[in-house]
């Protein structure tokens, strides 16, 4: 089935207490469609400067990533500049620079607009309700949200709520929403703002599904290299929705399955600074850790 | 086999934002005493004050849990009493007395020195090796510790260590104890310095553990019912030692369904303030529940 993911595309500065990254490529889409690559061509829909080099564009095209949607325009790409902490936890923002990524609206190539599987990267839900708005009918939906907007735009997010098969958030992005004190009451209460389907993402401590089947917890992939943190959470999106695009069977076991391969391709992507690890990894190493993982967890 | 735990027995008073209890009766040898109970008929070794009343010596009777163990001295029970913060996750010591536990050394009934199965539980690494020296020939020793003692008597903890076959303590102490800043590292680091395994406590994000087998990782069972956590670290290693004393199987499978055990019974603990919960639970029950939390794993 097709996948589609809207989202950004930029240049990462990043610092860890493990070692430093120029101006290396990263975004939302970028590692949502380099994992998703690993299982099926992604439709990407980003948009980059006049400095985005053909180096990356090369990249896109050898993971089979069609580059209909990548909009190119006058001006610079978006830059993020971050310092992780030494528990590597948690950062601060060094420098960003919006670029060509500020005013960006999102518009779909006509033959995107039938895509099955739509990943709504973190963005305003305004502009996120925007590309909703170009689908023709679309399978299954799911957004990423974060504190910025349900601080700024409550209204519009939860107006968008409803019109989503499934909301990603961090845990703390759970508690801030909904306003509770308790992991499992939060994910119930964000549910019951309208999507189908709610994953709260705890970092190093893996992540909670909460659906018609009740809830679901899997511990993060035990990796003792963590390398950068970086775009972690959009690698464990990309795994969830190219699995469950490539995977027919009924929903129940799908959003599982996916969300366990989700937790494999994001603990391959912490092992290295920025894409490099996804991109030197395979669709056999990736079913190797997930049936490793499989086992650590049976008892 | 036979089970003995080492512990404290206390009154605590707890408040948390869901509520609070008064002087009920606390302390890691009756979380895991009563959680073992379920399981077998453990030997507890403790000591009381003499404003210990009847009715919580009828409480480790009603449980099966054989009172030739449990000292009582002149002077108060040792007290303890807390507040929990509004994420539960942390607390303040309100209040400490440690009565007849302060100067508490154990000293094993003659019939305990053969005990197959030891839990010492938390307290200074030289009266947990004062246990030990009474004991003829254990199978399994498992200790819990915690930052005073990493911090106040590492040389006496760091001796104890290759004595022990588990060492159980929480994600915090793992780093203090190792000087690491990844807990994947942290308990292989803490692995080597001597215990055989080493399983790492995360609350409310479940444990890992560190074995021959590699790193097994589970998840809390996700209740929405948290009223209480106190006890939850001590009812785990019940669930952990009365399974592995109770399964003659090997080792290796062993310790990862007693881990989940211990998940399953810890999670129970919460659900309600002191021992009230554990009381009214059964074995039916905590196996309805590990095959919920079975389920939940499987993907």
């Amino acid at each position: 089935m097709s996948l589609l993911v809207v989202g950004s595309i930029a240049f990462d500065t990043i610092q860890t207490p493990r070692g430093r990254a120029e101006r290396v490529l990263g975004g939302s889409a970028s590692y949502f469609s380099v994992v998703a690559s690993h299982f099926t061509s992604p439709r990407l829909v980003g948009v980059v400067g006049e400095d985005f080099p053909e180096e990356h564009i090369a990249t896109f095209k050898n993971h089979n990533i069609p580059l209909e949607g990548l909009e190119r325009k006058p001006g610079n790409t978006f830059f993020w500049e971050g310092e992780y902490h030494a528990d590597l936890n948690s950062r601060t923002t060094k420098a960003i620079q919006l670029g060509v990524f500020e005013h960006f609206t999102p518009v779909l190539p006509a033959s995107y607009r039938d895509s099955k599987y739509v990943f709504l990267a973190n963005s305003s839900p305004e502009t996120q309700a925007g590309v909703l708005d170009q689908m023709d009918n679309p399978e299954l939906v799911v957004a990423d949200t974060m504190d910025f907007w349900i601080q700024s735009q409550k209204d519009a997010l939860l107006k968008l709520l409803p019109r989503l098969d499934g909301l990603m958030l961090n845990d703390s992005e759970a508690l801030l929403l909904s306003g509770e004190t308790n992991l499992v009451r939060a994910g119930h209460a964000v549910r019951a703002m309208g999507p189908k389907f709610v994953i709260l993402k705890k970092g190093e401590h893996g992540a909670m599904l909460f659906s018609d089947d009740g809830v679901f917890v899997v511990p993060a992939y035990p990796t003792a290299k963590v390398e950068d943190p970086t775009g972690a959470g959009d690698s464990f999106a990309g795994g969830i929705m190219a699995c469950l695009a490539v995977d027919g069977t009924h929903l129940h076991g799908r959003l599982r399955r996916a969300m366990a391969y989700g937790t494999v391709v994001a603990s391959l992507t912490v092992e290295d600074f920025g894409l490099r690890r996804l991109i030197n990894t395979s669709r056999a190493e990736i079913d190797h850790r997930l049936q490793a993982y499989r086992e650590m967890l049976s008892f």
